[in-house]
Parts: C-alpha cells; sequence; structure tokens
C-alpha cells in the first residue's frame, strides 16, 4: 500500500493509502488512524463503513473519533463506499453507482465486475491492513458504520460474528428490501427481487439476516428523532420489531431532536468508541 | 440576522447564520455553537478566528470544538475571514482578498470600502451575537485562532485586553511586518510598511503591539513543530522573544510532530477550550 497522507492527531497518527485492489480492479483509497501506544502493543481494530456519497474523508475530516481511539487505544479504519476511476461504470444519481456500493458484491452486469464491495470489505481490506499494520489486532475487531454504512456495518457483523465482537450503527438502513434506496441498489446489483436471487437480497438486509438466523449479542444503534431519512428509508422501528420477535438482544436508541448528519454521528462517536473498546478488550 | 441551518449537536446547537454588515457592505456568514445549558443561565463567549482561505465552515466541521464547548458550557463563534461576494474586489492568490481579510481595516483603495474585518469582528459582530443570543455575557469573552486567524486572536485580544478576558493561537503568524504573508497583507491593505502609515502596521502585528506596551495576562499559543510554514511565515520564536523582553508572561508551547493542519487544531481544541473555561468563569 501507497502512503497518500500523514498527519500527527490526538498524539497518534492520521493515515490515507492507497493500495490496488483485486477484487474491485481499481485503485482504493482508505483512512487509518493508529492511536499511541506502546512500541510492543497491539490494538484492537474498529471499521467504520461511510454512507451514500461519501470516500474515506468524510469521518475522518468530521467524525471526531480520535480523541476517544487515543484514549481508549483503538485502530480505526475507514474504507472507501465504492470503487472508483474512469472505466467504473456509474449513474446519475447520489443514491447508485459511484459513492454507492452498499457493500454488496454485485452480480448484474455492468456493475459485477467492479462492484465488490462486500469482499473487498470482508476480505481484501483486513489482509492488507493485517500485512501493512502490525500493531493491529487483527483477533480483536469491532465494526460500526452510517446510514448505508450501518447497513454495511450490521450485514457484515451478522454474517461474520466470530471475527467482530461487536457491532454498532449510526442510523442505519434496517431494512433495505424494504426502502426505495435499497429497492434501486439491491435491484441493480443483484437483479430482481422475485428473480431467481431472491436468496441474495436477503443476505444484504439486516432484518432478514435476523429472520433467517443470524445473532450477535453486542449490537448497539443510535438513530436521530428529526433524521430526515428515518420514515422512509431507514426505518429503525423494522430492526426493533425484528429483534424481539427472534429473541435477540440489541440495543436500539433513539436520540431526541438529531438530524442524519455528521453533527449527529460526532455527537455520539465518543461513546460508540468507548462501547467497542470495552468489549474488544 | 437569518438562520442558514442548525443541527443538534452534542447535546446543544450549531448555528449558521447570515447578516448584513455595515462595515463590510456585504452579507456575513457566521457559525454558533450554543452548548446544552439551563433556560436562565448566561454562558461565556470563545471566538475563533480562521485562518487563510477558511470560511466559517472550516472549523465547524473539522475543529473538534463541541464536545468540549458542551463539557465546559461556553459558546463558540466562528466567523468568516473576508467580505464575499461578486463586488468585492479579489486578486488572484488564496494569501490575499476574499478568504485573506487579516483582520485588518484596509485603508488603500480598492480594498477600503470592504476590508473591514478589525471592524466587523471587534464592533460590528459582538452586538449582532448579543442582540440575537440572550444567553451569550458579553462580559467574559476569550478569543482564539489558526494562523492569520491567530495573528487576528492575539491582535485583537491585546488591543481590548479588557474585553477578552483569554488569548490563544494555534500556529499564529505573531510578526506580519516581517513575513511575506504579512508584508504583502499589510501592504495592500494599509500601504507601504516606510509610509504616512508605519504606525498602523504596527497595530496589526502582535510582536510589535508588545513591543509597544500591550500587554495581557493570559495567553496561551501552541505551535507544531512539522508546520511547513513554522520558518518562514509564522516564526514562533519571535514571538517568545519578544514576551521575555518585555517581561511579559506567555504560555508558548512547541508540539512535536505536528503540523498546519486541522489535525493540529482538533489535537488540542478541547485543551483550549478547557484552559479559556477557567479563565471565563
Amino acid at each position: 500500500m501507497e502512503v497518500v497522507s500523514i498527519n500527527r492527531a490526538h498524539g497518534g497518527t492520521q493515515g490515507v493509502y492507497t493500495h490496488q485492489s483485486a477484487e474491485t480492479g481499481t485503485a482504493m483509497t482508505f483512512a487509518v488512524y493508529v492511536p499511541p501506544h506502546a512500541p510492543s502493543a497491539t490494538l484492537p481494530v474498529l471499521w467504520y463503513l461511510s454512507g451514500l456519497t461519501c470516500t474515506h474523508a468524510n469521518v475522518m475530516e468530521k467524525g471526531e473519533y480520535r480523541a476517544a481511539c487515543a484514549e481508549h487505544g483503538v485502530i480505526f479504519v475507514a474504507p472507501d463506499t465504492s470503487p472508483r476511476g474512469d472505466d467504473v461504470p456509474d449513474e446519475d444519481g447520489y443514491d447508485f453507482g459511484k459513492g454507492a456500493g452498499f457493500y454488496v458484491d454485485a452480480v448484474q452486469e455492468p456493475w459485477a465486475k467492479h462492484y465488490r464491495m462486500r469482499s473487498y470489505i470482508e476480505r481484501e481490506l483486513p489482509e492488507v491492513v493485517a500485512a501493512n499494520l502490525p500493531m493491529a489486532d487483527m483477533a480483536r475487531q469491532g465494526i460500526t458504520g452510517h446510514s448505508m454504512g450501518g447497513h454495511g456495518a450490521l450485514t457484515i457483523g451478522l454474517r461474520n460474528p466470530d471475527r467482530f465482537r461487536s457491532i454498532s450503527a449510526f442510523s442505519p438502513i434496517v431494512a433495505p428490501s424494504e426502502v426505495p434506496w435499497g429497492e434501486k441498489a439491491l435491484g441493480k446489483y443483484l437483479g430482481p427481487r422475485d428473480g431467481g436471487d431472491r436468496a441474495s437480497w436477503r443476505e444484504y438486509d439486516t432484518c432478514a439476516l435476523i429472520e433467517d438466523g443470524a445473532r450477535h449479542p453486542h449490537v448497539l444503534v443510535d438513530q436521530g428523532t428529526a433524521d430526515q431519512f428515518l420514515v422512509e428509508q431507514l426505518r429503525t422501528h423494522r430492526l426493533a420489531e425484528t429483534c424481539q420477535s427472534a429473541g435477540m438482544d440489541a440495543t436500539i436508541r433513539l436520540q431526541a431532536g438529531y438530524d442524519h448528519s455528521y453533527y449527529f454521528i460526532a455527537s455520539f462517536m465518543a461513546e460508540h468508541v468507548r462501547w467497542h473498546a470495552e468489549r474488544l478488550g
């Protein structure tokens, strides 16, 4: 991996790196904050998956995670949200294509070649991190994210409960199969809901995964009550209902007056970092 | 003043407002964070003056001040760095004109009409804040800033020690009369250094103000040792020498490995907010 930038921050280092991804067939950029630590120490890793339109940079600039990561000794990794580049197919609109990979492995053309964000996040990028950051303890990983990235964190975490000891989300899309953002993205990346790939939609839907038996003992969700996307796209109550029906404990909190912005994320980020740190040891 | 946006953040409200400025003859935008507080409480006000190229938005997005302001009960006001608009004269280059008002009242044409950032910050905007934010206790004000804004904070604070009980700065330009950024800006806004306006240069130069007798009992400066502008433009040692010669106490700290970016500001922002809060009561 190549260094794009390194800045000292809160006693540690905020890095930005690129590498050539075999999964996406493109160069991919990601951010890693490494807190101050003893030379021989190994530290837990918290993944942060970003929302629609974002790159690695949004949370790096606005997420206010570094003070808490420095305090608790947590490495923070923020990937991009899609493949990038002139030869990556795209569409008009902020909610599909570049900046909107939805953390799926696409099977429909023309998306299947490059849009492989599931395998990129689940397999390839962790290998890059492990190979290049010797202080990263890959046996202690947690995952979080915002909106589309909250969907990514919950679905990836629920499919890989042994790898991710803790899952949290800010304003996640909890049932993409049932809302416009998800119906559009899953339909285009995976094919029709009622086609032969119906099962694959359910692998990318938090509520469907839980209905189908996925479980995790440590789930935390924060959702602002003034979020402009709550009613139509996020539908947090569906997650609460699904967990209750499934008998799965999860902490789902409604935060009065907060909207969908990074001001909301930043307000609760330190608490999420601490919550993960407590579970990652 | 008109509301541009309001976002709930860290239990308080991050607002952005515009008003028509009589000083600059333009609409001016500024940001105010009001922390959670009791309905009858009045709170101290911390001014933050931004650096070259910035608007009110940079520190609002990257400055990481809200958690500390919420903890200590401090209102945080971030103005723009120059007048804006199609009828405001400008020049090519990031270090003069729009985004580079240098917190002076220009006397040279064509700048004199709109570039009145000294009077705007010292007089007009405080009146707007006092008139519109009844919880703001204007008897308890502190001031800080970054780079050009650190210059602004130090010079405005030193000229008005009764109004600003505490002054701090990140990476300030401490002697603009002696460095390229300042020589260019002061020369164009005020006229030649050796002309009839020589005295006015000294009103806009922290070291010159102290040499000429200005004093303040509470000054804190943080400067990164890896700052790319330290040697040519910032010259922190000049401030240390000047304070020593003048017998003025000031806390001037060199922070190892930090550069000129917002990562540096954010790393020490909470400490500055607490430092001001302790002095503002």
